[in-house]
């Protein structure tokens, strides 16, 4: 089937998983799991194959070790089938009532959004991930996982297809794609595909948001940002730029500029340097901070970037406002953090800067759905409409509106002797 | 100052309108209609020079009657204003909050979109409402409205930038635009416009959301279906299929396409002919219409068109299922209507209609911001994320994670004796 088959597949199994029940969805992700066990050698084999041939390609170690698809990764993928098994289902909940009139109710019902199609790294993890959480929320979805994990994917997508057929989940509501022509033709079928949700390099995810108009939810670059203020705690902050700049490198919420109060440049920029050297940060710093501390010249380009490895660039600015209008201009509206023992200045920052997550005296890596306690991630949004931050199932539903009439008719309420709207809110969930 | 230049503007005041406090907003938009009421005799002066260019050039008159801005007219933009400023702020707002761990909780907090722009139709009261709903919401707002009304938005704008200005609202919050070139332009500065809203015809929607990256909220066809069942009440039937045809034939949320099940159509199309005729409506049936009713053959074309005029295509179907499927296949997902006294039935075609707004014995027409108890409407859109259906003031905000910590680093949940996260939900506001 070529992909403009799939998609309309998708989307007719879309409409009908749209409706089905809780405990048919629930009983699907059980088969799923159960699958997941019985089949466990062949997709350890596969995977084998897949690792096999991404070290003859010398794939880079970290790599590698997300690639692997073992015993104990299984386990864990059963384990998050289980716990999304008792998460309560997204769909279908009343979100507001209004009575518009007698005998004439107005609901705002959670649906799903229809079809996914999400475009994912060399991780079998996230394909499992991705399809229950799609599953539970009920969207069908389209994936294409990273070249170096096909086989482990392929036999991933063949047995939760046929667990998910034999608990009577309507065909066709997942399809794996193959090849980058794939996602190509996928990035033209917006009349079918709803979403987009790519994860992987910024380069990758710049180039899908910039050759599709189905809607992308995700970010390119995470460019974080920590202030230090003068009223900051110095120990705190020490802590706290370290942890954001050095507890995880290669992450979108991993901090890639420091933005110190000049009023406490002095005494803090030296300790900082230390700590950070200890940790192998190499330092790109503005003229003011070169003036403090020995440390590389930082470029006007050193503001933009997204290192991603141990480095970190710092400037020393004037003001609270000037590290705010230093966000606002150079961040990518991902994560940014202030440090400051003053909550008034805390929440002026939180108030002007604009991006998805501000944190106040605390690391910048908690920026992640697991640690906010969403569940699973579909994946971090720096959008500005639908979801934000890290996304959880409730990024994958919309709502529908439903009016229950008994014969109204909009000509009563306008000419002469018009009826009236009542619109009082009603606490009612859609009867079903 | 050209385009990028206001789009720059607009962009730094919404950083700190989004902070703007409710008493702010809300003494600006009570200025607002304060400066309409004392300029009121400059306003219907330019709009008479508008009436009258516009009458020379022919403007059909039901474009001329939307055009006009009278005395009666600034009054209704002024109540607007005031039940406006009765709204409680939409931003601000607690969505959830939730202790991560002891001291670490973190807040969803409603806030701005930021800047969007919205493209107009030639009505002045328009161009009152969509900024007063920015204001409120905390966002910048670029507008552009119809030629035919330029001198009156001009001296809109200029009063509503004025009455704003001495409220003390950031500078540049509003710019009107004059051209296409503008709008030509706009639809490229996605770096600095967050949303795009546009009303006004079919194709120009279209237009807009094929040649711009920017997220677009609306909904560019309005095919609307009416599907009469076999266990409908025929008077009711008539009643709605009549409203949602001909109550205002000239909009999105008229039906259509009048859908009839094979079981009832020998009665009911006679009866339904009889009533439509009786409005002046041409029907254009399917085969088997045709063989029950003297008319028109329609063609394939006819199931995709959206007349806005005394046109209706009529099918008779063979289903429920039937019914659903050419609802999913030819309409826009803007509204669609069954009638029947099943409510089982009824609930089945919700489920499966895959449409903004699904209504039960009750007329399309119902489907509008106002009706619906959303005060002032933003549009209607037909897009299956952000806000879906009649979009009020709360399609023109999202939210932001706010985390407040004491020296909280993600290294003390990982490696040897790892802290856990508590994931408490709490009922608490973001401390302001």
């Amino acid at each position: 089937m070529d992909m403009q088959q799939l998609a309309r597949r998708a989307k007719a199994a879309a409409i009908h998983l749209a409706a089905a029940g809780t405990d048919e969805k629930n009983l699907a992700l059980e088969e799923i799991a159960r699958s997941l066990e019985a089949r466990s050698a062949d997709i350890i084999a596969a995977n084998a194959r897949d690792m096999e041939r991404s070290e003859k390609e010398r794939l880079a170690p970290p790599m590698l070790k997300r690639l692997r698809f073992d015993e104990a990764k299984i386990a864990e993928a059963c384990q998050g089938l289980q716990s999304l098994i008792r998460i309560p289902d997204p769909v279908g909940r009343t979100l507001s009532a209004m009575e518009l009139d007698q005998g004439l109710e107005l609901y705002k019902v959670s649906c799903p959004i229809g079809v996914i199609g999400v475009i994912f790294e060399s991780r079998p993890d996230a394909l499992v991930q991705i399809s229950s959480l799609c599953l539970k929320s009920g969207n069908a979805v389209l994936l294409k996982g990273g070249r170096e994990a096909a086989e482990t994917n392929r036999i991933l997508a063949d047995v939760i297809t046929e667990a998910s057929d034999r608990a009577g989940i309507p065909k066709g509501w997942l399809a794996l794609l193959e090849t980058r022509e794939d996602v190509a033709d996928l990035l033209g079928l917006d009349a079918m595909i709803d979403l987009i949700v790519p994860r992987g390099s910024n380069a990758f995810v710049q180039h899908i948001m910039n050759n599709t108009n189905i809607p992308v939810l995700g970010h390119a670059d995470g460019i974080c940002h920590v202030f230090v203020d003068r009223h900051a705690d110095p120990d705190m902050a020490v802590r706290i730029t370290v942890d954001s700049k050095c507890q995880y490198v290669a992450v979108c919420n991993a901090a890639e500029t420091l933005l110190v109060h000049q009023d406490i440049a002095g005494t803090f920029l030296p300790i900082i340097q230390q700590a950070l050297e200890a940790k192998g940060v190499e330092i790109r710093g503005c003229e003011r901070t070169v003036g403090i501390i020995d440390c590389q010249t930082a470029t006007e380009e050193d503001w933009a970037t997204e290192y991603l490895d141990l480095k970190l660039s710092v400037r020393v600015v004037d003001s609270l406002e000037a590290a705010v209008d230093h966000i606002n201009a150079y961040g990518s509206g991902h994560t940014d953090v202030i440090v400051t023992a003053d909550t008034k200045r805390g929440s002026w920052f939180m108030d002007h800067v604009d991006s998805a997550d501000v944190f106040f005296n605390c690391s910048s890596r908690f920026s992640d759905g697991f640690r906010f306690g969403l569940g699973a991630e579909v994946g971090i949004s720096t959008n500005k409409i639908h979801a934000r931050g890290p996304v959880g199932m409730e990024g994958l539903v919309i709502y529908q509106w439903r009016l229950m009439g008994n014969g109204h008719v909009v000509a009563d309420y306008s000419g002469q002797a018009p009826r009236s709207f009542i619109h009082r809110k009603i606490e009612k969930p859609f009867p079903s």
